[in-house]
């Protein structure tokens, strides 16, 4: 991994001694960044090629197939698979480069170690920070029946790139939520069942940074952007060790069926969640206050039976989430009648 | 990486997929094993070898030179290295993969960046925890003409095995000169001018885990193996972007001279500089009350000048830790005359 500001500049150099001759590196680009000046900076040769990532949606597993499937047919292979920009991007970079090496469809390898082979070279650049996806072993897919990452020792990226200066001049609403990715994390996995002191000490740290950035700065600089990135990855690596909980298994629910996406998701429900985390939600709300940020509710006042019902299996489908939050008795506790009730507050 | 208690029995499964076909795998262990249970654990298969690390003097450019021609004499290749042992057994562990795939003598690459071929596999499971040599880009040598290590990109083990069990029952003495190697990294990170907030993260969480263990525990138990493990994980992450300092610099010229091993080098010369690292040093002492350690002193007394002289040499070529400590002016601070005056009180 690299970090520091400017450390983009150094793509060339890091990318040289991973390509491969006549193969491209294929730098997939949030769209957020078409026309941006960013784009002038990506270090094309040879044959490379700048994608543009639609992540209007969250990755859906047909995408990921679509965009392997395009590669392959364009080029036979690529060099590489470069991710630059949020969570979403850092994702489909993942599941592309798995797909790349890996027969039929990524919907097939939806759950835990069930890619065989690894992918071709990847990188990941965060242009917005939170999500740990810049160092998580999973890349979040909805697909046909689920919405569940392809969690496996193949997934995590062989370079991050970690440079702020990426992230200056993020939307507020969108750094906000994103950053709440982290701090749900951290709570998560601090009080998760699976807590080991490997867990302990990146979600505290992680912790500490996000409550510098979100309560004690006055206003945002730099240092918020050099901090909150700090922050991702060390909550994404408290979670690689140990899991998420209650938050991230109800969000899941409500990505897959209303297509919310994550980062708001996670706030929306945090919201409610003091049974479980009472004082990281009165904290929680302070950020949200202090931030001057919407969290929106009343988002599932108009949804029927079956709706809940299809929230409700993705949720409850997300069982070491549960037994990480819950222990191993969960089953006991999260009955779906009480889950049911959770998602009609939201 | 893998971070857990007992963990270590994992190692059959992470080396599989490592082997090559008639190539063994080396167990590198500190001959402080010999003899000890944790040998029978060693999960050996075909012609897998263990070789018991002479740790009685810290390593040195023949030694390598010699492990590594012994193996290319009896396998001509090997699949692995797996160093198993302290700080020292560590950096021999490194430094005899990169020889299997770097022609001359390993004092050839004493330096920056000078190793050009990538080792073969290598993994590291500390014993005892404290150096960082776990994460660390270089693997400290001592050499005909200086003690330096072998700093590349290619240094780095490919594999860790964290297993706080495997540090229980270290003697209390090496377990506190070696903890001080972290405190002491924490301390040059922390204050030297290459900080940057990937450094300053990861100090800060060892420092605060170091204090935890070495002052606010009122005896050692498990937590603290597993706290100390972190520590030096978290401390090695922290150099491995800044630079160690004024402590690291002049131990190095003590151990070049007089063999001092790392650990209690670091600790005799930190005992004093309150010029350098004015609070540090008054913590350190408590730690060192607390823990009822001995730091020897007056160990220069009898030297000649032409001892001082190479001392003197060996400690101010660390010119990348003394800008780190002392600013891009460094040379105007610490002369010659200055140092040798720093020796004499040790």
């Amino acid at each position: 991994m690299v970090y520091g500001r400017g450390s983009f500049n150094q793509l060339d150099e890091i990318l040289a001694p991973n390509r491969k001759e006549n193969y491209p590196m294929i730098f997939l680009t949030d769209h957020f960044f078409q026309g941006k000046p960013l784009l002038n900076r990506i270090p094309l040769r040879g044959n490379d090629k700048i994608l543009f990532a639609d992540v209007t949606h969250e990755p859906k597993t047909s995408y990921v197939d679509a965009l392997a499937q395009q590669l392959k047919n364009e080029f036979g292979t690529v060099s590489g698979i470069i991710g630059i920009g949020g969570g979403s991007t850092m994702d489909l970079a993942k599941a592309v480069s798995l797909m790349m090496n890996n027969p039929g469809s990524s919907a097939n390898y939806q759950g835990w170690d069930l890619v065989k082979s690894p992918g071709v070279y990847k990188a990941g650049i965060p242009t917005l920070s939170g999500t740990g996806a810049e160092v998580s072993r999973t890349c979040v897919l909805t697909g046909p029946t689920k919405k569940l990452g392809m969690n496996s020792d193949f997934t995590p990226f062989d370079q991050i790139v970690l440079d702020p200066e990426l992230t200056t001049n993020a939307p507020a609403n969108q750094r906000f939520y994103t950053g709440m990715d982290c701090y749900i994390h951290c709570i998560e996995s601090l009080q998760g069942t699976y807590l080991n002191e490997f867990s302990k000490s990146y979600g505290e740290k992680a912790l500490e940074l996000c409550r510098n950035v979100f309560l004690e700065k006055d206003k945002w600089d730099d240092e918020c952007d050099d901090k909150l990135m700090m922050a991702s990855y060390a909550g994404g690596m408290s979670i690689a060790y140990s899991q998420v909980g209650v938050a991230h298994a109800v969000s899941y629910g409500l990505s897959y069926l209303l297509g919310t996406r994550h980062g708001i998701g996670n706030c929306i429900v945090m919201n409610h969640l003091e049974e479980y985390y009472p004082e990281a939600v009165i904290e929680f709300k302070k950020m949200v206050e202090k931030n001057n940020i919407d969290i929106p509710t009343g988002i599932c006042k108009s949804l029927s039976d079956e709706q809940f019902d299809a929230m409700i299996n993705v949720s409850i489908g997300m069982k070491p989430l549960w037994e990480n939050a819950l222990g191993k008795d969960w089953e006991k506790i999260m009955t779906r009648e009480k889950l049911r009730a959770l998602f009609e507050r939201l």
